[in-house]
């Protein structure tokens, strides 16, 4: 159905507000709600983080107006979880109109939340902004269907799809502004994902430019080359898949994953719904392994040469099997271009 | 100095009326005028072929006015060529002031314009908008300071900087915007260039958009590769670096080439001051022999993996190595993204 400018205004607030809950909802959604009444905003809410109160009820708890419009970019819940079901409170305070961006896939509602409300009188429309609010919730979709946290990549190359010279150098390919955006990109996921190989090269700090509790770093190192000493061990929450490292002051999390695809699942056992791989390697197996749900690509304009190390995997022959990122956006940075899209559709069949 | 912004903006217009004259001037440069009384425009002219007038002629010759400003984006000539001196009729027709864009670094002209005319009185600012004249110019600066046509490699890339997947099929990597974008980059050169490879694999008419008179291709077929039933030769002028093909109905120019820079220069000889390059191996030497002055690259977020075809020379073994272009220019177009840049420096120390 066709939205008016209205309802999708209303819908990109509550959007933009769910994000305030990024990085504390664990494995619950991010959701944001607008109540309106005469297109006039009323209250706003948002799920601040897990085991908080939902976004519906937050907003609805700053008002005691009924007969209000209420734009909510997920659909309400109908189960008694954490919190008591949103679709009952939703009824009970005369709520006329409920705008949802997306059904939610998970089974406990999936449909539910919506029929109720329908059910209790309730005018329902659902799919404002249905994309937007899958984009989104992806991470959280991500562990819906696929039952692992997801997994962004992020890349800088040089024009020619480098992500180091031949001599491996790569300290910066990017502008210092690109490099800044990077860093900003941790603060989008719950976790920092890095193999050996970066880990040894780099040894980053793999730092956050937010200060948050528990921020998390995992590390791939399955044949135990990583030294007690890196610097990433330093501070935050560390995961590590490989063998025990004794001399740690803080003690890490070991997780022993079957494969990569394992190794995911359990990190969302750990409340990990997102991570953001920085490492080369191991980005190139992620995307072999279809197990890459986003990319973030910052290119700089130059030229490193065809011998330098390159990004992808190895297994594609021909153009047909080259994959495409969906849902792209692109943005100058300085001199830079960053280019980010979606590799998996987790978010398109809900 | 600093320009005042209505200055910048008449210059800026001069800029836009030389590229009229884009494919016409051989290897006269690109020229705009803007005439102006009190800040309002009086008239406007531009260069628009080889042998006929000049831009200041031409402007000048559409008023009767005195007193007024001039801006050109070139520094007008001083000497006796296909047409009489510009400063002399300049100083005839008592024009006040001129703002030059850049200086002409033909060793006819190279500052001796400007000293007539400032001996004559006439108060001349130069380098208003100095940058875009040079870009406006850079195939005539090459031609100048390198004795050669200036060359624009135009490349179609993935994400990970491939040109075709392993098994050699690269149509199409990038959308219908993107082709229809890069169709248009024919029309702002002289000619375009392609090696047999290409002219082998992918057999291209290589047509031009607009219907030009002579539309020049050139083939380097160096080992006489291509066959006279090559697409290619339908129509248009045509340039072969190469054996003798005999039946070939128009009868194609045949050059003599010791290498590729001398290549470029027997075309510019031709009256050819810019080539497009639209070849994958052939691009690559050029930018490897230090012949590639501009790259446009239309870029797709898709990944065709490490063992596709790269486009970059394998010379270069660290990252201070790396090729950095300048000028950077960067546009969406469709879900691909368009790159612009200079690799050499011709334009700049003038």
């Amino acid at each position: 159905m066709k939205f008016r400018k209205k309802d999708k205004e209303f819908m990109l607030e509550a959007i933009k507000i769910a994000k305030k809950g990024r990085g504390r909802t664990k494995t619950n959604p991010l959701v944001g709600c607008v109540l309106t009444k005469n297109d006039e905003i009323i209250a706003k809410g948002y799920h601040s983080s897990y085991g908080q109160k939902h976004a519906e009820i937050d907003a609805l708890d700053k008002t005691e107006e009924e007969g209000l419009t209420l734009y909510v970019n997920l659909e309400p819940c109908s189960h008694y979880g954490k919190t008591p079901p949103c679709v009952k409170q939703i009824i009970e305070r005369k709520v006329k109109t409920v705008f949802v961006g997306m059904k939610d896939p998970n089974k406990k509602v999936n449909g539910k939340g919506l029929r109720i409300l329908k059910q209790a009188g309730v005018k329902v429309y659902q799919g404002c902004l249905e994309n937007e609010s899958k984009l989104l919730n992806y991470s959280y979709l991500t562990g819906i269907k696929k039952n692992r946290a997801s997994v962004t990549i992020k890349v800088a190359l040089s024009l020619d799809g480098k992500i180091a010279a031949c001599d491996g150098t790569s300290q910066w390919i990017t502008s210092k502004e690109s490099r800044h955006d990077g860093k900003k990109l941790r603060n989008k996921n719950d976790a920092i994902l890095v193999g050996s190989g970066t880990a040894l090269k780099d040894n980053p700090v793999l730092n956050r430019s937010l200060r948050v509790k528990n921020w998390k770093k995992v590390l791939v190192d399955r044949k135990n080359k990583v030294a007690e000493s890196a610097k990433m061990f330093k501070d935050g929450k560390i995961y590590i898949w490989g063998k025990r490292k004794n001399g740690l002051d803080k003690k890490p999390k070991y997780l022993k994953a079957k494969n990569l695809k394992n190794l995911l699942e359990l990190l969302r056992k750990e409340g990990i719904q997102s991570v953001l791989c920085e490492g080369g390697m191991l980005s190139s197996e992620l995307i072999k392994e279809n197990l890459a749900d986003k990319i973030v690509a910052y290119i700089s304009p130059k030229l490193i040469g065809s011998q330098g190390l390159g990004f992808s995997p190895s297994e594609w022959k021909t153009l047909s099997d080259s994959k495409k990122l969906c849902d792209i956006n692109i943005k100058k940075i300085g001199k830079d271009v960053k280019i980010e899209g979606y590799l998996t559709d987790v978010y398109r069949d809900n």
